[in-house]
This record gives structure tokens, sequence and C-alpha cells, in this order.
């Protein structure tokens, strides 16, 4: 299925031009959505990215205070109520909104999803899922006992380029993959100038700042294009700048080996020049997204001496990812990646912290929490 | 210092045109080499390279049998003489060279350079040193005794490129280093159809296969930009294909700790698409070399949001090296890097395998074989 916005492909035609949306099942209806926690990812990147979809939008801001929540309903117009934290767990404007967007600190993502799944909406979480891989077990419990959807909010996924990438890997044009290269930094302190802030702070943040933030991306990236599980984990990591006392990854570099035998190596820093790709190597080619995880995405292909590129500027990847999530819920169909999903790369993540905390190499037990 | 054949630098003007052979003194004589281990790297790469080298030259051949020795001679016109291995250990034609450049297998290197040091020639001795750690230290102590140079050929660390890239980090236009990432894969049965290669018995190759050929490139091109030495490693290693049988190291990802606390992570394989990466990740900026190791080197400088973009095809590697071999030798100067360089790889070699095997963090000890 191809969509009249299909983005242009340029070279890529060589390789086949790459399907847009090839789950959209354009559903009756408009899912109206509550926005947990209006921080600047929220006001800045997603309230833009929804604004103009045709079966989303969002209706109700959560947040601290009666005056920030209504300080978006001021500035957005399809924002009718504005309420706070407390006002939501309470079940106030439950009419209001049909879904849940949690965009909190990693650490209050439980407790929201968790009153959603009391009120009985779908919850759409950002990523990591939360602080700890035992709390996000308690989320994936929290919504299969509701029975209500869990989306993990995990913007690679729907990426048309890297869901192209998925397909091209599929379908043999590298070969059988062998080894995967990923990075992921940037200057957290230039983002916020706040050596206080909250994801330097273990209490919201979880295990770490660098791998729970950045880290994650070459990581559930590396497993959605493999189609493949993490298995074990090492880690190096290091924290010298004052303002990551508490946290033990200021830097890291950890390799995963996934059960395909595919091996991933990867570093993050939170105080670094801002920089991503991710690489994956087969036997008879390799994929390079460069730059790789914010938003903007492209893609080479290489196979034998021929190299092949796609500019991906075409999509916003919040709006992609807001009108998969609205199109699940509506067409009542699968939703992934689900909690299950997230889980598995919370333990990963935990892995990765004990690992950068021994020396020691780290097997990944997702049984444990389920 | 600047010379007339320096290469055109291009957008790289902004950040400097770049200083090529500043090593260079222009001493008098050429410096004669004896060829030992006529390979398809002597044979097609070092050969044609140093053909019309100012101040070196090839005189001799030395190799398993006397035809294919004096095969070089009919071939080359400044090779006078064919040698076997043996005659090579007796002295023959001794008067003929000054000095030796070995490029047998990895565990041939101690016994020619042990009686290149007999015979006071000077040793440029192919990466990496040898086998084992214990070996190479053997060969610092032969060439130490005999008061001969012995210089490791790391390719890179003579590349006018690197050379610029150390440079402009010493300089601070990356700011403070926090990670170097790179890979190097090559398909190793594609370019030797021979399942039973000295690259892959351990008899010949030492520890493994792709850490010793491939992964030393990343180790070894990190060390030199960063003027920094390992002090741990971290290490996943797989074997599948039936002829990597006997190494544990088909493929491999480690990671590096350096003494200024940046972290390399690197991967290689001999049984995947031919791709070769650098990337030095700093406070402010980053250098991404690619591609990478193998006689092509391109180098991308970001700082903020400039980037410049440096291409060298215009010198051949190996010419830089034995030029600067030549150089060292008759100007009777220092010579880097030198065999105690080359061991602190091979005990971070040594350390890469133990960590592999173990899956446990290993640290680097250098002295015990000093």
């Amino acid at each position: 299925m191809t969509d009249e916005t299909e983005p242009s492909v340029g070279l890529g035609q060589t390789l086949g031009s790459y399907e847009y949306r090839e789950w959209e099942t354009d559903p009756n209806g408009t899912l109206r959505v509550a926005l947990i926690g209006i921080g600047w990812w929220t006001a800045e990147m997603v309230i833009p990215a929804i604004s103009d979809l045709d079966h989303c939008e969002a209706t109700v801001a959560v947040s601290s205070s009666t005056e920030k929540a209504r300080g978006i309903v001021d500035e957005v117009k399809s924002v009718e109520r504005g309420i706070t934290y407390d006002e939501f767990h309470e079940g106030e404007a439950a009419d209001a909104y049909d879904a849940v967007y949690i965009c909190t600190p990693n650490a209050y993502h439980l407790e929201y999803a968790e009153t959603a799944a009391d009120l009985g909406k779908p919850v759409f979480c950002e990523k990591p899922m939360e602080a700890t891989a035992e709390r996000a077990a308690a989320m994936v419990d929290a919504c299969e006992e509701a029975d209500v959807p869990l989306l993990v909010g995990y913007r690679m996924q729907t990426e048309p380029l890297v869901r192209h990438a998925r397909e091209l890997i599929r379908a043999g044009e590298i070969g059988e993959p062998v080894a995967a290269i990923g990075n992921n930094s940037q200057t957290l302190l230039d983002i916020f100038d706040d050596p206080d802030q909250w994801r330097l702070d273990p209490d919201a943040t979880g295990y770490g700042t660098s791998v729970m933030d950045l880290g994650i991306y070459p990581l559930n990236t590396t497993r959605f294009l493999l189609e493949a599980d993490p298995v074990s984990v090492q880690a190096t990591m290091a924290s010298s700048h004052d303002a990551f006392d508490e946290v033990p990854d200021e830097r890291s570099a950890f390799t995963v080996t996934f059960d395909d035998g595919t091996i991933l190596t990867a570093t993050s820093s939170q105080n670094a020049h801002a920089t991503t790709s991710l690489r994956i190597i087969g036997t008879e080619g390799e994929l390079v997204f460069e730059p790789a995880f914010h938003m903007d995405t492209d893609l080479r292909i290489e196979r034998g001496e021929d190299t092949v590129t796609f500019e991906s500027d075409q999509v916003d990847q919040m709006t992609e990812l807001f009108a998969y999530f609205a199109d699940r819920v509506l067409s009542e169909g699968e939703i992934e990646p689900d909690g299950v999903h997230g889980l598995v790369d919370m333990e990963a993540l935990r892995a990765i912290y004990e690992a950068g905390e021994t020396g020691k190499t780290v097997g990944i037990d997702v049984e444990q929490y389920l």
C-alpha cells in the first residue's frame, strides 16, 4: 500500500520505492488524547506534530498546576480542559479524552498509566517505560488487567525509512546481519541549563542517564531492524562532571548480543557533541543511518560496490507515531511496540547498568517479571 | 613545514591546510631494504608503493623458495638478490641490504627480527607485531640489545590526514575527547579462497583473527589520535562459520578504556561486508574517518553546526610509511611507532581475547613484559 503523500525516493528507486504508513486503516472517528506532562517536548514537539492529524487530537492538558494546564487550553485550539495531576488521578475530565500520552520524568510514568488503565483509557507512554524494569512490569500488568492497549513511544519504529530498512533486511539485501554499531550523544547541560534536572536524579530517571535517555535508541532500533531480542550485555560507564555525581553514566559504552548472533556496540554521552548514527553490517552489505535518532533520519545502503542514499525530511516522526497510535486504537488493531516489548528494553537497561557496575557480562531475563 | 607535493585541501582551508611529511629531513643516501615474505601485500602493495622513493629501495627478496625469491629479482629492477628464509638466517646477501621489512604470518615475525638484530639491521615489522605479547616483548628485547631501530607498520600513523586530525585534537578543535567508535570488517574467504589460510590458524595468527587483523586498526589509530594508552578492556566474540572453528573471533565487539577516560567501542569481522570507519567524539565536535583504514582515508570534522570534509586519495599509505622508515633510519632520528608502542597493542589484544573468553573486564599490564 502506498499513499499520495509518499516521500520521494530519488536514487532509492533502484531498491524499490518504499512504503509509507502501510499500517494505515483510515478508521472512523477521532481519538481524543490527554497530554500528561507539559514539558518542552510535549509543548514544542508533540502539540504541533499532531495539530492537523485526521484521527487524533489533543483535548486535555494535565500538568503540575491549574495555571500551566490552562495555559495550554488558551494556546491550543483543540485542547478543551486543563487539569492537575491530582485531578487526573481523581478522574476529572475523563469524558473529554479517550486515551493518554505520558511524557513525565521516567519514575512517574507508572502512576499515570495505572490511573489511565483504571479509567479504561489506552496508554501511549514515552520511552524508557519507567525508572526500573520492575515498575515497567507493573505497567504491563495494569494495562493487561484493565485490557487497555499500551504503546511505548519508540519514534524510530514508525519512521518510514526505518520500516523500509527492516524490509530490506528481511529481503536479504545486506545478507545475514553480523554487527550493529550505534552512537548517541548530546550536551544535556546546554539543552537544560540546570544541574538539578530530573535526568540527573536517580529518583526520577531510574538506573542512570545516558543509556536510559540515549543508549536506548541504538538498542531498540537495532532490535526492531533485526527482529531479534537481547541475550546478554557488557558495559563500561563513567561520570566525571560534577552535575553527574549521582548517575553512573555521563558517558557509556555497551555491547549487546542478540538471539540471532548479531552483536551491537553502542556509545552514549550526555556531555558530548550532539551526534547520532546507527550502522547495521551484514555479510553482503550495510545500512547506515546518519543522522539517526532525533527527528531527522537519513539512510545509506551499500551492497558490493553500490551505494543508495535516502534522505528523510518529509515526515515528522511524532506525527507518524500519534497517527499510528490513533489508527491502532480506533481500529482495535494489534499495537506495537507494546508493553512487553518495552519491558525487554527495561530489563536490558537494568542489565547494562549492572554490567557497568560489576564489569561482568550480564544475561537478560525478562521472564522474571512476567 | 610543507612540501611541494602537499595534497590539496579544499574546504579544509577553514581549519588550516595540513602539513605533509613534517617529519621529513631529506637525509643523504638510500636505505636498501630486504623484503621478507612475498605474499600479495608485499608483491602488489609494497613493491609498487616504494618503487620511486628517493631514499628507499627494495634490493633483496626473501621467500620460502629460491624460485619465488628470484621471480621478484626478475620482475623488479631494484631487487638484486632472491634468497630463501634459511639463507636469510645464515646471513646470505647481508651486504646487499641495510634494513628489513617483515611481512610474514604473525608467528614468524620474531625469528626474522632476531636474525636482523643479530646482523645489525634495522627492522620494519608489520602489525600485529607477533602472535603473542610474550613474543612481541622478545622482539623488543632483541632489537634493544642489538641497538637496532624497530618500526611497527601502523600505516595510519603516517597518513597525513590522520596526523592532521591529531593536530586538530591537540588544538582542542573537538574539545575534550569523550568516545571513539570504530568498525573494520571484510570477507576474508572472498579475499583468500582457502579455509586453511594462516589467518585462521592459531599457530600462525596468534590469539585470533578479526581483532588481531582488523580490530587493531581502530585500537591503534585511537591510541595515536588521543595520545593515550589503554587501561582495561571488555569483549564479546563469536565464530559460527566452519572455517573459523579454531579461532574465537570470526566476529567481535570490544571496548577499550584509555588513560585519559575516553572509551573506544569497536567491532571487527572477517566474514562481513567490507566497511571501515572511526569516529572520535569530543565535548565540542567530532572527527569521522570513513572510509578509515585500508589505504583510502577520508576525514570529516564537525564542530557545532559546521562541517569540513577532507578527501585523501593523494598519497599511497605504504609509500608514506617506507619514506618515513628510511628517513628515520638514515637520519638516525627517533622512530615511532616503536616496539614498545606495538607491545602495548599486543598486551591489549591479549587482554581483549581473555575478556572475550571470560566475559570479564581485563586490565592491561605492559610492565610484566619489560
